[in-house]
């Protein structure tokens, strides 16, 4: 803890008042902001080395806490890896690297702010607000989507009284692999990946495994994400799988394995903007992936699985019109809320009808 | 007409193959991309340097033609205005610079691909594609929403056969006076902006004159938009008239006494992040500017206008919630997609009463 004049900063850490969500090795990585367990980097990096460095970005990881402080400042040491992004040239900088405040419980959150992302590796101070009535609110920090973050500092008044945060209605995490497009490449800011948005509707914890460019379905992280107890898996790499869908199966079965009882949701691939050029080509690409998938999902039914089910996203974003998607491929925040939109319904279902 | 080996490259000007939109003065400034007329600058920029600087901007102007080249090709010259932007905290360089390419006739349209813009003054080229069959197809190119364009090149196969667009079922323009969010802040590309979305729904040409910061109701704005004939004049400067509502009531007659029988939308202003958080000052600000924008309204119905409209953007976007903004008050994708889902259906009926 350390004190300016009028305000106390505290650090974001294990332990400490704040709860953090969203990220699975969240108390055994000391407090890292990162998504995988840092015991296993050497692993995950020999399998894929994006996977690693994406790993390092917190995104729809959360920051929770009530607090009756008349101000929120929030003090941020950026991540040191040369490679953390600021921007991109389809994603802003408050999209990549923004942090975004609600307020309000879940289950009733209300967008209110967010940061203003400077460019470099200075520890940056942001006013979210100050001279506030005193009056316990209850606040969401979403952590960036695409940046890395080294520590996190809150200040509040010195005599701010902090609790924890309300529960999730669903405590147990959604959890998601996949691609550029699973970690909110590209939403206008880093709370509105599909996800995210999800667990907005549906109140309830998730966690994030989306790595751009490197949803490979590397056993590996289906080892990791099965270490993670979750209401449902969602499994969503296929625009990441081309000449890896000899993973598919195996992949899957690794979580079901070890996991009997958790539903494990198969999501499609959403077609692109380019298909509409290249109809024939794209169909023959995509019915053989998409072969794959429905194949596992019929041989785990076949099995007498009762919880494994398809997510049709495909059908949800399709090539032509105007294309949810920033460049042809990754989604705009209307795309990312088509989805949401048919996606909630499906896993509340689904979480009611396991009871978790 | 300057040729490299296989490309032939045209020069989008008046008078040429292509067919221009969204820019009302486009002749008479000579093809330059600019929003307002060049002969008037030093009154505008007297009235509001910004209206000036942001009319160069040439959001919602399109290039259109058909052609059956196997290749498509975009030579730009940026602007050399230093304060033209490339990027925004909170708008991509593709949302800020980007051009979008849409297949198909008005009507139905297709987004297909859009630039990489690249950073500085020097001319660039863009590849579009090259090598596709050639056959005639239809090509609309949007134009940047906040950054300048000081000449554009098309390239094609030499031997290419050029022809002129299809007509938009609604030839006369829906013209649009108002701020950066008219201006299409922050959608994710250019096209994206509400009134250009709108455009593609109802199959009609639109003129944006949405300036960022500037939607002050200058008279002379009023003046200038009331040179362009149009299907629908649509208001929508509330967010920038704080200070400057006296202006409003002025505006609406300006358009009104010049064109008794143009239809008049006025839009309500939407709602803001913050006026969760401040809920009673922000209702009383807002009450005050609606006041305003409902006894113009009233007062033209009394004296027996039957073709003035309110288009209440305010109960579309309000506080609270997810809010569709990227920052709290611009737009994402989201939220203007909210906006043109109700406004293209007003408008379409209100085109069709008035038959134009």
């Amino acid at each position: 803890m350390a004190s300016d004049a009028n305000t106390c900063w505290l650090k974001v850490e294990p332990n400490s008042v704040f709860t953090v969500n969203g990220l699975g090795w969240y108390n055994q990585n000391n407090g890292s902001f990162c998504r995988l367990p840092l015991s296993r980097e050497k692993e995950i990096a020999a399998a894929n080395p994006s996977t690693w460095r994406l790993s390092q970005c917190p995104v729809d990881a959360r920051i929770r806490f009530k607090t009756d402080s008349s101000q929120l400042k929030l003090r941020i040491t950026p991540g040191n890896d040369e490679s953390s992004r600021f921007d991109m040239w389809h994603m802003s900088s408050v999209a990549v690297s923004g942090i975004d405040l609600y307020i309000g419980a879940p289950g009733n959150q209300d967008f209110w702010l967010n940061t203003h992302p400077k460019k470099g590796s200075d520890i940056c101070d942001h006013v979210f607000f100050e001279k506030k009535v005193c009056q316990m609110r209850e606040f969401t920090l979403y952590l960036p989507s695409y940046t890395n973050i080294k520590a996190l500092e809150i200040g509040l008044d010195p005599n701010a009284m902090i609790s924890a945060p309300s529960d999730y209605k669903h405590k147990k995490p959604i959890v998601i692999y996949g691609t550029s497009i699973t970690q909110g490449g590209c939403a206008s800011r880093c709370s509105n990946s599909f996800i995210g948005i999800t667990g907005r509707r549906l109140n309830s914890d998730v966690i994030n495994l989306g790595f751009s460019g490197s949803g490979n379905g590397d056993e590996l992280l289906a080892e990791l994400m099965s270490q993670l107890d979750a209401s449902v898996y969602i499994v969503d790499p296929l625009a990441n799988m081309n000449e890896y869908m000899h993973r598919y199966e195996k992949f899957v079965n690794i979580l079901r394995s070890r996991h009997p009882e958790i539903p494990i949701v198969l999501m499609t691939e959403i077609h692109f903007a380019y298909e509409i050029d290249d109809q024939l080509e794209s169909a023959k690409k995509y019915g053989l992936k998409h072969k794959i998938l429905f194949e596992t999902y019929h041989k785990l039914k076949e099995s007498g699985d009762k919880n494994v089910y398809v997510f049709d996203a495909g059908a949800i974003i399709k090539a032509g019109g105007d294309h949810p998607t920033v460049d042809g491929s990754h989604l705009t925040d209307a795309g990312f809320y088509a989805i949401a939109e048919k996606l909630a319904p499906l896993l509340e279902n689904i979480i009611k009808s396991t009871g978790k």
